[in-house]
């Protein structure tokens, strides 16, 4: 059923249209390239210009980004480290499909489901791309049949939010998740978790951070406490999770005026939001007697009173704080939630002291999500489940700065050979002295020219910090040698051809 | 611009009817299940049921499949032994959104465009799922002004197809291309993609291959000296390509009866594409009068003459074969272009001798293409390219074919001890003696459980394979020790608690 040409000079008809009326309403620049590219694309419906032809913006699509092979060695050195960090507490990868049946997704995300991305309907099945590792996880569980596993998975995932890409949010972005799925006693593998997420900040070494912790059954008590209706909890929950964005004044305001809140119900949810703490809090809300009277409270509580103690025993004390405004968006947590932020570099003073700056966002979240896998089970078994999720590209962001401020360029490829003539008429010999050093694993490379200047080799060696370079003419290969180079020190040796590659791997070696 | 609660009504109306007449029908299962899916899309946007209660299928989308921990191992293995050989050539690795500006991959895919994923309008930018790895990497060079780089990109695509998936053949799949961009001498870059495919293929050990070569050049020239009319070239093209599918007769019949070509063309042609060989038929084509009147035909032989010996020179010569009937469906390759396909295992016939089988499938391909980032650059600046794409999906298949045909079952964790407590009352010193091991980098679980039974805690040990087991009770304790358990040999030693990582760590060395 594929439209009529009539139908798609019509479509541009009215596009261009459109663009016109946005220019002259000087509309901004971005939203303008957006309809000019639908109309280039309409264009390109016709067929009637050849493609060499086709002028379009170049660029990525919104709120993504190319990783040049500089930003590609960062991200595999933070992916790496975070992968041995997972299987040191004994993790399993497991990959899903970028996309999932749309029902997949449907009724988990709660307000931020409007941040999928769909994909168009060209016949068959429903698809939309993932919007985080967790629901394709609870899916997968529930479609293995699996009850117990600890997996890691690390992948991109895809929000249709308003990017702010200077400080790593973006629309495609990794991350990078560690679950523990099984029926186990209560907080111990909540308080891994924890323990996970510290590890995986202390080896990558950006920076002091405070991994906050709340329990959502106490967040549940607290608003039956403070006189909120049940079915409000999870939208009164929201408004509660953008704390670390907006004063409590705009989150009042907002309880109140769009989601119909009491102002004193509102004022006393107030009150408990600002409290921050550990085992001491714990111990005088369980002594408060609003929060006494109310049961989930009471077992949030206790619960937050066992993750303390266990996080205490993994020497975590004075890297968390149970802290009331934490409340996580997503509608599928049941228990305790985490998040983790990086504390901003203390600022200097003029007078010499330091001045703490609050926090720069965060690096990790998560939590326990009990009922999610009985979502997808067709008899409703549940496999309980807690993890976390390790938002890279904040990271990969603080150490882009970093090694930018350093002035640090390493190198993005790993030649450990290069392989020059000093004349022409040799390419062929390169290759089967490249051939040679390939079949025995030695990285080597030359400069697919026939006749290549020597000066212009060595300078690309130098350039490129090879650490080897293989130099030969006639006059060697007539008595069966090369010369072998040290790049740095530019001191040469007469190898015997037969020897090259054992020589090369002895001095990579050392 | 979201839809009315009618409208939606409505549509649901509408397509339950549908479903009702495929049902009545018998049409085949996942067509039904597929219109299924969507009338319970459109009843989930009523929103009128909790989430619990949907029922729908529980699968992945079609043609995309889970990859289990057991898979990932292997997917892991493959990949790094990719990567392993990409940079020994020197190759750096970028990577690039999942999805592009749909116009960026408007006429790059001749007949196969339709396979493209397109994402739903959703207000803002009209965007693809990538189809293949190389077109980015050209909209990534002329957006970046490179001008040369070897770069790997291992990645999923996405495509449309009809998905084969016990042979390998997905809608998402792992591409690992590597491409060698920039102004070089003629066949030395082409040469070492030969080179790079073969290295890969032996280094996986799946068994015996051939790299089929041509010259799109030579198929250029080849049509003209036939008589094919020069728009006709890219459509005449795409039939000969069928030709590993299809018998002669059929893609004679499609040159004929849906292109329009000329019977005594077609035959031409036919006599040609049956060829395939090494340098000798090169001498014998550039002696062919029809051929050698044609100066495209005679610049892809000459194209062909030097590649010949190049690959020699690197010792493919009993890897590599000359193949005029290698044609490669995409429409942006100019020069040369490869396909590389496993052969069958012989069959062994009943006097004990063997029979060859032919060939299983292709699993890598590319070619040249040096007009593709030119469509790109606003001034139209051409790089030229040439790569290499390998399928690992069909790799994937075979290896896990043999490795089940071998009653394998490898490890899909590495942890290396299990602290096992032996009475009650003891998680909190587990919790402590596993924090000291993490510290020190030791891959380390416990069960999770307060009070785990000693014998099912061992039991774990064997089943995982976990090499070994710290055992420890309040008589261990009081003596500062614990017992370090050699799993296999059931073999227990005491250990002062304050040496217990390093002796985990002395042990796992030996």
């Amino acid at each position: 059923m594929s439209e009529t040409r009539e139908q798609v000079l019509e479509e541009i008809k009215i596009q261009g249209d459109l663009v016109r009326k946005l220019k002259a309403a000087k509309e901004p620049k971005e939203k303008i390239d957006e309809e000019v590219a639908k109309l280039l694309a309409l264009k390109a419906k016709l067929g009637d210009e050849p493609a060499q032809n086709q002028k379009f913006t170049l660029k990525t699509p919104k709120g993504t980004r190319d990783y040049a092979p500089q930003q590609m060695m960062l991200r595999q050195n933070v992916l790496d480290r975070i992968v041995a960090v997972f299987k040191k507490h004994g993790g399993e990868a497991i990959d899903t499909p970028v996309f999932e049946l749309k029902e997949v997704l449907t009724g988990k995300y709660g307000e931020d489901s409007k941040l999928i991305y769909d994909l168009k309907d060209q016949g068959g099945e429903i698809l939309s791309l993932r919007y985080d590792l967790t629901v394709p996880l609870a899916r997968y569980l529930a479609m293995s049949k699996i009850s117990s596993i600890k997996r890691y998975h690390i992948a991109k995932v895809y929000r249709r939010d308003n990017p702010a890409m200077t400080r790593g949010r973006y629309r495609e972005f990794y991350q990078c998740d560690f679950d523990i799925a099984g029926s186990y006693d209560p907080m111990l593998p909540d308080a891994e978790c924890v323990k996970i997420v510290s590890e995986i900040l202390d080896t990558l070494d950006i920076g002091e951070y405070v991994i906050k912790l709340n329990h959502r059954q106490l967040l549940d008590g607290m608003f039956e406490a403070c006189g909120v209706p049940a079915d409000k909890f999870r939208s009164i929950c929201s408004a509660v999770d953008k704390l670390d964005k907006s004063p409590w004044a705009e989150v009042r305001r907002e309880m109140i005026e769009e989601k119909g809140l009491d102002a004193s119900t509102a004022d006393q949810i107030g009150e408990y939001v600002q409290l921050s703490g550990g085992t001491d809090l714990v111990e005088k809300l369980l002594a408060d007697p609003k929060l006494k009277a109310v049961n989930a409270a009471v077992k949030g509580l206790e619960g937050m009173q066992l993750l303390l103690k266990y996080c205490g025993a993994m020497g975590l004390s004075n890297k968390i704080s149970f802290d009331l405004s934490l409340a996580r968006g997503l509608d599928y947590y049941t228990g305790v939630i985490y998040e983790c932020v990086l504390k901003a570099e203390p600022k200097i003073l003029a007078n010499g002291a330091t001045e703490e700056q609050g926090t720069v966002g965060s690096v990790a979240g998560g939590g326990r999500y009990d009922n999610l896998v009985g979502m997808f089970d067709p008899k409703g078994k549940q496999v309980p489940c807690v993890g976390v999720s390790i938002g890279v590209e904040r990271i990969f962001s603080v150490l882009e700065a970093k090694a930018s401020a350093a002035g640090l360029k390493p190198r993005t490829n790993e030649v450990e050979v290069y392989v020059a003539s000093a004349h022409k008429g040799l390419h062929e010999k390169r290759l089967s002295i490249l051939n040679d050093l390939w079949n025995q694993g030695v990285k080597a490379e030359h400069s697919y020219k026939l006749n290549p200047k020597l000066l212009a080799q060595l300078q690309h060696c130098e350039e490129q910090q090879i650490p080897l370079a293989v130099v030969f003419g006639d006059s060697e290969l007539e008595k069966g040698i090369v010369k072998l180079r040290e790049v740095s020190s530019r001191k040469e040796e007469d190898i015997p051809l037969a020897e090259l590659a054992n020589e090369i791997k002895k001095r990579l070696r050392n």
